[in-house]
């Protein structure tokens, strides 16, 4: 692929809506991300749809080809919506669209740092009575532990059934999303790194991870950095999710701890994610973390603010970091103006915010 | 063993107190058992004190041995403490004391079903706005899942390293949790059990666990049952945390939830927990949820309840139901003065909060 363009070359995107309400939210993404180009005057942006997901595989039987996959890699970076069909759909195996699509993205695209920052906007409310000034960063592994689908069992449907299920964890892997982490605190203002894993259970995929952080935090002597249990960090999400900074930690801890991040501050409606391929070798993939939410799609129902958050993302990694922080702004003004409305429940449609956010650039 | 004692055989209780604030708590804890079964007239209640943990490693160099282990087990129920040395004690191998005693402990005595009840107690402050009126079970596997220990490293400390562990789950050990789990909710009022995993991911060890849960629903026509993914689960568990009822789950997601459901009810002082052998082959065990605390150790701040409501939870399950429900009523009233007091912080010493609650039996 080629590098990383910057905001003279024209910038590639792949957009994957999926199902439910995500064609809806990456239409307002896309949306934004033309308007925030043209405001700065970057170069311009093309999109290809990709029709994937549920829908495509009840119709076609196919959840993502390898020629799917070649053509995806030519794009600069991918826009994703949610994928995923209706809970009670039994047509559809259990899992089945999020590991032989969302999740084989990840891995084959090698998106090994899943960025996941939790902020709590002004305007926008939290389920904690008293949550501070909520801004970290989850810095998420997003290729190896339990994800890795090398498990298996024996005996199935007996009473004598083992089911097992394995976390990799490689020295390649853990060391890249760990410098990463110290490498994005060592630009915020308070430089701090959070290891969050379980290592007195979890002993050896833990000293692999915390030897890890102590060795490059060596190399990064102005960010400080500490260790916390993943059960002890659900308590401080709670009672004191301010104190974070930079959490790094591994795929499965990362997905429970981003959930409940983004449930502290407000909601799963505004939680953005970047799967990020920190060596160029392959597209890196933009996604809101909410679900299909099949029951309320195709109703303009859905927020479309994480998408957009995601798309800031985007341009930030892509290189265009002015475009990256209008979007931001937009989105911040238009949360702090919903807010002033009388709360933050959107009572306009999914369109009406992309065209309000789009609009403030 | 013994069959379980009625309330006309003395109960005879092995007291593992541990470190830093554990011998603190559990003192109290046997002040109030002792009170509870004077003044319902039960048989009464022997004890023997076990020195185990950090403090003990370090003068012996002994963990557990065989022979601590077979006294152990002729004893009626096991009151447990708090155990694990200072975070900054580097004498001691991170997690030693965790694994070789306090899970060598629920894996050779057969603690297959983990109950930790979650309860807003009235008075007590949530860092929730809006928690409602919390009462749910979480009922977390004991002797499975990551926590078996069998992982392993290569290439340990070159840049080639793999470190794996493997989360192993049996028809066995799994049927027999979701057995409790369905048998506690059929005796609740809202009788529903909703079962947690990741199975969209941990596709074996999920198929395993939904299998059970539709097996066993099947006997119990009248309790409900649903399913939520874990990261799901910490949504709801901080944006609605009332609509549980009995949670069943793993040994690993019981241990993160349980930790967030007790800062949710207002803070894992007030977490009681026990490992509970439901085939009556080796005794059971409680103890508070919490930690060791060597910050506040032996200067008695800590607050005993977690420890208190866990000898409330042996005495149930040793079949003391009247003595069980006194203790409860004591604590609840004990933490509705306090917050008619100004506040649910301890200005107490940990003993006199036991004498208050043991005077009100
Ligand atoms: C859909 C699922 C496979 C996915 C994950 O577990 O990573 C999601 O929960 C997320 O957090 O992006
Ligand atoms: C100390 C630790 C091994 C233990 C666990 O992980 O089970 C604790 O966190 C708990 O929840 O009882």
């Amino acid at each position: 692929p080629a590098p990383t363009p910057g905001p003279t070359t024209p910038l590639d995107l792949a957009v994957i809506g999926g199902d439910g309400i995500g064609p809806e939210v990456t239409a307002e993404a896309v949306k934004v991300l033309r308007a925030a180009t043209e405001a700065v005057g970057d170069a311009e942006i093309t999109t290809t749809d990709y029709s994937l997901g549920a829908a495509h595989w009840l119709a076609t039987g196919e959840t993502l080809t390898d020629e799917t996959l070649d053509r995806l890699r030519g794009h600069d970076a991918i826009l994703f919506g949610a994928v995923g069909a209706a809970p009670n759909d039994t047509r559809i195996p259990s899992g089945l669209i999020e590991r032989d699509l969302l999740l084989k993205l990840r891995f084959t695209l090698d998106h090994g740092v899943n960025l996941r920052p939790s902020r709590l906007y002004p305007g926008v409310v939290s389920p904690l009575s008293a949550p501070g000034d909520i801004d970290f960063v989850v810095v998420r592994e997003g290729t190896e532990g339990p994800y890795v689908g090398n498990g298996g069992a024996i005996r199935t449907g007996t009473p004598q059934e083992i089911a097992t299920e394995v976390s990799v964890n490689t020295a390649f892997g853990v060391e890249r999303v760990v410098r990463h982490a110290f490498a994005l605190a060592a630009g915020r203002p308070r430089q701090h790194v959070t290891l969050v894993h379980k290592h007195n259970v979890l002993v050896h995929a833990g000293h692999l991870w915390r030897r890890t952080v102590e060795a490059v935090a060596a190399e990064y002597p102005q960010v400080s950095h500490d260790y916390m249990h993943v059960d002890a960090a659900t308590i401080f999400l709670t009672t004191d999710p301010a104190r974070f900074d930079v959490i790094v930690t591994d795929n499965l801890f990362g997905d429970i701890l981003t959930d409940l991040a983004a449930a502290v501050t407000g909601g799963i409606g505004l939680a953005a994610s970047g799967n990020v391929n920190i060596a160029g070798s392959a597209p890196s993939m933009f996604e809101p973390v909410h679900g299909s939410a099949p029951d309320i799609a195709g109703q303009q129902k859905a927020d479309p603010t994480a998408a957009i958050l995601s798309s800031a993302l985007l341009l930030e990694q892509a290189g265009r970091a002015e475009a990256a922080r209008r979007v931001n702004e937009a989105v911040w003004s238009d949360l702090a103006e919903r807010a002033t409305a009388g709360g933050q429940s959107v009572s306009r449609s999914t369109a009406q915010v992309g065209d309000d956010i789009a609009g403030r650039l």
